[in-house]
């Protein structure tokens, strides 16, 4: 009785659950790591346009890593902070980016990545947790709208 | 690169899926026309009740459209607005009715047509793209109540 | 025309489906109540970490049992309010609790029959009525809150 | 010491005053339920003026049975939500109505019940306990106004 | 069934309650057309203090005007608006002053008159009607903050 | 120097500008009296639909009276509120009506009425004071939809 | 008496006075699409400072489709939102424009366009209906600034 | 003419109510000042819980005084704040406590001690003056909840 | 085309109509510096009636300023902020005053100098430019009302 | 480590510094009372000038004690409410004044012994402990404001 | 006494201190009409981006100078708005500019002699006088600020 | 020029003042993650009291983050959000604790070495750069806060 939400009735496999959403958990906070730096980097050179993306999806990757923490809590599981091995835990990297352009690709190539992770956790779910998947679903629809505002400012910026 | 949310795991026919959601973009534009004229012309005969119930239903219309233009531009496409063309791109007809009970019943009719479109688009996106599934069932679930709601009218000012 | 929302494309059994939500309609009353009584009863004990937490429960509860008739009565039924048999109809039970942990352990028995019969309703319902469906998982995803904070109380003031 | 706010010069029957309160508490969550089946049923056939009047008296009927409730722990009893024998204890009774007029007939009966039954609570704590006097004065206003809607609907829909 | 909230229990006699309300309405309807008056007139000369103390008694004798009216239509009764005989109805006068040390006293008498109507409505209506009891008495506290309010003035601009 | 706004350019009559508006005001003071009485009578039988209309009328005609009555005192008159004579000085009647027809179709009278005389004052103060008609064409604006307000009414309640 | 607002001493010619506002609201609504239209496809090329712009101007336009319409049905007309036809209706057209810089001329035309209309119905109502005249007034200030809007994105992306 | 509010029809002893209000200014402002200490010295211990309950005490007694202070200058009086004799004047007593307990203990005994002498004062204005007499309830009836607050902490950190 | 919303319809004299607004841009600016002055000069001496009169008025005559400067930048001229030959430019005065009544005799002559220019003005564009002729008068009522407000000030701080 | 910010860095004398805290601690409460008691008396004469300065100081002063107590709890000490010595421990005095004048002079002495003493404490925790001293400037900042208004309302109420 | 918050251990020397302060004022006050100035040259060019910099830092200098007329007057002195001469008592100048890149450069060396100018008077009040202190120390940051936000428009627009 | 806010009369090293800042930074991104992590596992534990409080804390120390990056980029450095070497970097450590009273111990720890640093640097920046000391002076005044809550959470669960 004392696993709460996890009653008998429940199919899947809580440990791997964990395991897979602490993994996004890392993720998402590089990518806030990233888009922090990115955000007061270009603030001196495009504050509106693009340092304003930058900022507003470090603030929605803030709250994805919330709801994941929360999840994995009730879930039963520890969700992991520590900064030591963040960068390894993550599935997207931490990349500087040495102007505009290289700051927007990098972005663009790190939510790409996410949306894939996002899409394949869902089918991980399925039937078995539907509570966790439409967290993950809700999560994946704004990722998709991440990667087409950052097409958006390359084609302001330049293709490349 | 350049294509943004839709990576090399999304499932589905990108054409066809700008195709259908034009379709319903048209379908939700003459529903805002429809319900429009009705509300003007209901005023006079019925303020609150009736004529009250067609004006949210024309905003909510309003709100559809722009959730179905939003997602075909995110899947790459071009949400067409065009006035030429826009009652045969619809599913449903725009019909201005001779009095209340005529136009009550116009819109259950065409929100029954535009019930049966959606259920089958969500059919359609399925598995393949469930941030389009998702925004159709939210869409589908208004349409339902809208559906309800002139039931509802009808029983209220003569059944016909 | 007159069934409104209900098209000729509808796939479930609506009548099962209207009885289906009436037991739920119950099991909500009943927790309000039972609820409620404990809020009451415990405030003068533990006012804000568990009665606050009760009285949090009944309202959402009572959102659930709002939410649930609506949907009864779009299908075209009758939500069942009889406070006659209201205890027979409700999947869990009435308890006083006459302490502050037989009070949260009866909220915890009661939350996780009600998880275990809205995961089946999910299931009942599945892909032929997608709007009762998504409505029942987000009142599920609650009730997995609401069990996970009965564990939560429960370790704080005595496993038993 | 412990008794709180009942101190020695308080000259009222503790035990029958928190009887009289708990059979009051009966009959306002008898007259939510009632309310809330009439709001869902009448909601189809005339949903602003009647429906909407039903639903904010049963909201108000709420607030009546919170109040109820507070002051009964207050005094040091215990609030009574058992639905079992529930019928039994109120005061008006839970009746469906076969139609609109029907329904408002059954309100406006149970509201009078209320009124006078309000009134001769008034009496009861009269100078003794100004405090409980003071609170249902201020539920008989109320009651008084739900009456009198009763009869204004009821002249609308016929009066039978 | 149809008197609503006059129940037979009720031990007052209505049409003279009736009357006495309407008397009350009067008196407020000349009050806000006198305070009305003397506000336009003090704006020039003492906008801030005076005038701004005159608008505001104006309000708050059109919202007693509103509670008399309400209340005289819920014991079954019409409220009286009607602009001929209503200086003859009221029991306080229309006086326009001349100055406005003038206008102050005029207004001092006329809230002293209304002081002493209302609280001996207040005893009229008693233990038969405590509904309306409290109306009056709210309103007769208001009433004595009015003349407080205007002896202040008084003070402040010459006491005559 | 003392006349304020009142510069030598001014070109209009100053008292005889000053006895049409203070026509004006006792004509809205009548109509708010009627409006107020007829939103008490008619709550019981047409609680929101016309009572409601009624009671927003009257709160219209109350801010077009202070209007008024504060650009009386800007061109340096007195606003007239005595209740003695108030109906002689009003354009429109005071007619209480035997039944919800007969006070519709009292009011649109008084506001056809109302729309004529406006008109006429909008021509009288034309190019010579810009401030007064800007202020008059505003107030016509509203009587115009209350007029049509009250036509809506009469349609749905029987022309007679 | 049943023709509302519109009194003996109206001047103009109602049917024509329709007419004139009939083809000014098919212009707004091809205006609101066309401005639509322009947002979803420049969001992905300048979000902010284009995008934007075109997003509120097609707001605005609704607004004035709206106060059109509305001014219509007091008039006794029945506003036409007849899809079929809407762009023959119209004095501007719907073009969509190859790039950014077309989309911003083919807009500052139809401004223009609108700009001389408007000008021309003011002058149309006149001093016969102030009451629309002042409506149409507003209206145009708006286009005037949406012009002017124009001409300053014009400046900023090439003047061509 | 002067008195203001204090009509002929006054029946109490104008002195002497200025007097029991004093006492019961004095003894609210000892409540603040004792409910302030304890905050202050509790906020370590038990932030939430009993601090904020503290705190919440002191802020209800203010408003208290400033209700009394208020009340006294209407009676045509002189609220007393001197700071000496302060301690002498009021009911209660300012103990800091040596201990949470004890600090509640302290509270909870004062609080009955104000809930018996505003018993007294209720009785003693009575019939003569129903302003004052209202005012003192609906202190009452907020030190009784404060008394039941002292209980309930009580039992939950040790009844001693 | 890219001189905006001034079409080949209108009918002014642009350059002529850019100094107009230009001398009202600098008198409006030099009325701010004098209220501002007297603003703080004042708060000493009668801070809410007088001082904050003078601040109202600068903050409305700020905002007075920010629609010309937008109109003339509308019309395609430059509107003229330059603190070299702002006094020339202004039709009022910048004068200190030695007292609150002179001060307030200022402001009036400054005021009435406004209305005489203000109301040229509304002639000079007339029909030829309605936009820029109604923000001119609306800019006049407010100008009226600060008159009337100097004359009362004067009234009460003597005459002189 | 149980002394939580005061660090072994900390180069103040924490017994001293509180002591120097509760003064100040116990001259606001002084302040307060005053001003309370001058409120209630200055309203009847001078309400809004006057009186109201008064309550927003009494206000001012009430967050400048609330901080003050705090601060001492922070550093380790008990912030002292004691009724009994308050006067006796307060740098300023309370002081009733027969009349008006008197009561803005006693208070312009008491700001102004403030000032002084607010002035000292800042040097004396100086760069020792800039927390505190920049809670001090803050208050003393507000406590300058406070003297300068009442040399304000003494220049507007007779020098004396 | 009546020099309010300066008293006796005031260190500073208040001339020269109003000195330093008015011609902080006249300096605000430039850069105000520069800033308003370069906003409507500017909003034609780059509405969003720079203008909108150059309006938002136009309302903070407005603050600044409100500020520091209202720290003049509490220090008896007369704050200086004459429009004569204030482009002389100014810090920095008041320049056109003939292109975007022209207005920042003129605002980046306005900035940074403010800036300059701020440093010295936070060091000429220094102990002396901390509330002016603090005063000036929170305009510097705000226009350290201003300096960094015209550098990245400068870096944007090309650096010339 | 192009160094914005650092004019010549700056006197620190910019560079070393970078290295400080990014410290800094470095240590509020490893408390947040302590925080968050420490939050996440009290919840089950403690929720309103313990796991509050660290969510508060984890709040605020990105609000210093933000300050802490922002004044990084206005002296023309890089804010370094690197998760490689972020513990390095840090002064205070990440450490997940095995019980609740060691989660405390560790943020008292962390946080006194906070406080130590800011006094350190409040004295690094001193009075060559006020604006970067006044922003860390009030950073330091919330972690002294942050020390002391920690304090009080360790006295209320066990000392150890």
């Amino acid at each position: 009785m004392m696993r709460g939400s996890v009653t008998s009735d429940y199919k899947g496999d809580i440990d791997q659950a964990v395991d897979v959403l602490n993994a996004a958990l890392a993720t998402e906070i590089v990518c806030i790591l990233r888009y922090k730096r990115h955000y007061y980097t270009a603030k001196g050179i495009a504050k509106d346009s693009v340092a304003g993306e930058f900022l507003q999806h470090a603030n929605e990757e803030q709250q994805h890593a919330d709801m994941i923490a929360e999840r994995i809590t009730q879930l039963g599981g520890d969700p992991d902070f520590n900064p030591e091995g963040l960068a390894t835990r993550s599935h997207s990297e931490y990349k500087e980016g040495d102007n505009l352009v290289d700051m927007i690709k990098e972005n663009l190539v790190a939510e790409r990545v996410a949306i894939e992770s996002y899409r394949e956790m869902v089918r991980f779910f399925g039937e078995n947790d539907p509570t966790t998947r439409r967290m993950l679903e809700e999560i994946l629809a704004v990722e998709e709208e991440h990667a087409n505002d950052m097409v958006d400012l390359l084609e302001q910026h330049g293709k490349g």
